[in-house]
């Protein structure tokens, strides 16, 4: 019995997590999910803020007709509020810096000349606030200005920053264990028999994690049922969550779906209506998540971006919108299996296209490499047309 | 004189550096620029291989009518390969093994049926090389997998891993010292008087050089010429790029212009002809590089964007490709100047479409975090059609 791509990532949406927060400093916070309410602590800008550099003036001065103004004073970045003394002088004033009382108007150096200490207007361009970023303009104090369930990127942590959040409460992230089994492999350093090949799926998957911010401990596990249950049992222990990698599919020493019921953890479901990835293994042992991917690189691969990826960010209270793509050239595939087509995408006139590269089936990485992405030909449809628009999980 | 910002754009990338390679761990190598050739130290496959759980037959019999197999033994993945000594037997095959010698097809389980040691099979479809991924199908040793200029993820991690390059040569990165500067500044923990606000563009240069694992130190210099000069002298000798936020435009204590050149760094362009971000300043003093921006949030934030982002690409060896988005609704923007709007990105029936997020100007910082991206408008123009297509940068 075989579970639809579809049926299958909703059971899995069903089964997040809510791991809990922890406070983190702010500048280690990108790529986690905030999980409190930023409030502006003051007004932004604070004061009546000097936005170019010039002369600060009143502007009743001007407006009687006056063009030459004395300067009193510099009212510098940093420095607190000067007090205009007289209404026919003027104070230079930087950019950054508060306006100096009795004065609204700075006119900027470029339309003035200065003479000793006497500043020439050269404009007649004069109007109350004229280059003034005034008090609370940009937000008051109390505004919410960052809300629960962001992902935090470069902009929020100027936010963060700007509001004097030095310490922040993220979404707390799960413990992950990305685990090989396989007698057949061997470690990246060494060089296989003719019969093994290397370790490369639980690096993919660490590589694909840390693009989400999310660290993992890796692990591996000879094919011995008495080790498996060893060592999962521990797993299972110490981390939320375990990914595997093989050993899943109808094979003699395809033991985890056997060793993780064992051990308790339930089935909630095996074998996905797709390709590739079919054998894919789904289950939970109270809070605790197993996604046990099939061993073929390109298996594994799609079925962490496909299913694991939302999970994880559901998890933290986020929700990944759908991306889509329009297929580039004609593609045939004939199974009734959702089929998630390897594509190069091209950024042409403002929309994104798919082009199809064709490699040898899972087991070929090398094809993964020269490709972005993959779009998902649903599985009821045989004939895809250029032009015909699919949704697409971008991996760069 | 203010320089087109396709000028300046011009001039930086006129001015990258190379600075050489190193040698790093793979699994830390995300987000590095590969720069040598890999190879396939193998044909992959390396061997003929199962890619299906079942049993593996001579054909030869199969084509004389044979339909029962008497099973010889077990082929496990990770096994050194065995024989199928009579060719009216069979031989149980697992995914990922090596294919026995003397068979040439692989019949899964699912088309058989198995009664003690025997095997019935229960398909007509047998076909040379069935389910067999033949040796050197994806490709043959020596073949180049992964070209010098390739920007490494999860996909390139995995054939590194595949191939055995435990270390791998990546471009070398450039020392960074992200320096900001202002007397109205104070630290993120502190809090500011009415007339300073607190330190919040060095974090965000540092979240965005993050974004593209490059790692960068930091540093705050009092607005006193003699400090400058001290510190910024240091910074030059320690690191390969300078990235100023603030004191560079026209007022009088911005001193940065001033004192990079008294210390030799040489002006290459100063004011740019776009909003915001217009006092950015830019040199160079032999192979050390000097991005002086302008103070402003949004002003730091946009020119590191879309300056220094490309120079550190290209100085790796890589050209970023121009990303495009359609403007979702008219936009009028005045000023003989490029203006880089922000926007809200959708993703729309394979299309980006850019949503106008009008804010208060280059100190809205609060704003960016409602954007993902800025989209460029040419100086030459100042009515932009919903429809229109335009450069974008995305930050997300």
């Amino acid at each position: 019995m075989l579970t639809t791509s579809q049926k299958a990532l909703e059971i899995i949406l069903n089964s997040t997590e809510n791991f809990g927060t922890e406070s983190v400093p702010f500048i280690e916070s990108t790529g986690r999910v905030l999980k409190e309410n930023i409030v502006a602590d003051r007004d932004f800008p604070p004061f009546d803020r000097v936005s170019m550099d010039g002369v600060a003036i009143d502007i009743e001065a001007f407006n009687k007709g006056q063009r030459y103004f004395k300067i009193e004073g510099i009212q510098a970045a940093g420095s607190p509020q000067l007090t205009l003394k007289d209404s026919k002088n003027c104070i230079e004033a930087m950019t950054g810096a508060v306006l100096p009382k009795n004065t609204n108007a700075v006119i900027q150096y470029e339309l003035t000349d200065t003479q000793k200490d006497v500043v020439t207007l050269k404009t007649e361009d004069v109007k109350y606030f004229k280059n003034i970023h005034k008090k609370g303009l940009d937000c008051k104090k109390g505004a919410s200005l960052l809300l629960p369930g962001t992902l935090i990127s470069a902009a929020e942590i100027g936010v963060l920053a700007t509001v004097g959040k030095a310490q922040v409460i993220v979404a707390k992230q799960p413990k992950i264990c990305i685990i090989s089994t396989g007698d057949e492999l061997v470690e990246v350093h060494q060089t296989p028999l003719p019969h093994q090949i290397r370790r490369s799926n639980v690096f993919t998957l660490v590589a694909l994690l840390k693009r989400l911010d999310l660290p993992a401990d890796t692990l591996h596990i000879k094919d011995d049922k008495t080790l498996l249950k060893q060592n999962i049992e521990e797993a299972l222990k110490n981390h939320d969550v375990l990914l595997f990698s093989g050993a899943v599919s109808k094979g003699k020493f395809d033991f985890i779906p056997e060793v993780l019921n064992s051990l308790g953890v339930k089935k909630l479901f095996h074998r996905v209506k797709q390709k590739p990835g079919k054998p894919f293994w789904f289950g939970k042992k109270e809070n605790k998540t197993v996604f046990a991917f099939p061993g073929n690189p390109v298996s594994t691969f799609i079925n962490c971006l496909k299913y694991f990826c939302p999970w994880y960010f559901k998890s933290m209270g986020i929700e990944i919108t759908n991306q889509t793509a329009i297929l580039a050239s004609d593609y045939e595939f004939k199974s009734p299996l959702t089929y998630f087509l390897q594509v190069k995408l091209e950024n042409k006139n403002g929309c994104v296209y798919a082009h199809p590269l064709t490699g040898n089936g899972s087991g070929d990485l090398a094809n993964m490499a020269s490709a972005d992405a993959f779009i998902e030909l649903p599985a009821e449809e045989t004939v895809f047309k250029k032009g015909d628009i699919f949704s697409v999980l971008n991996y760069r």
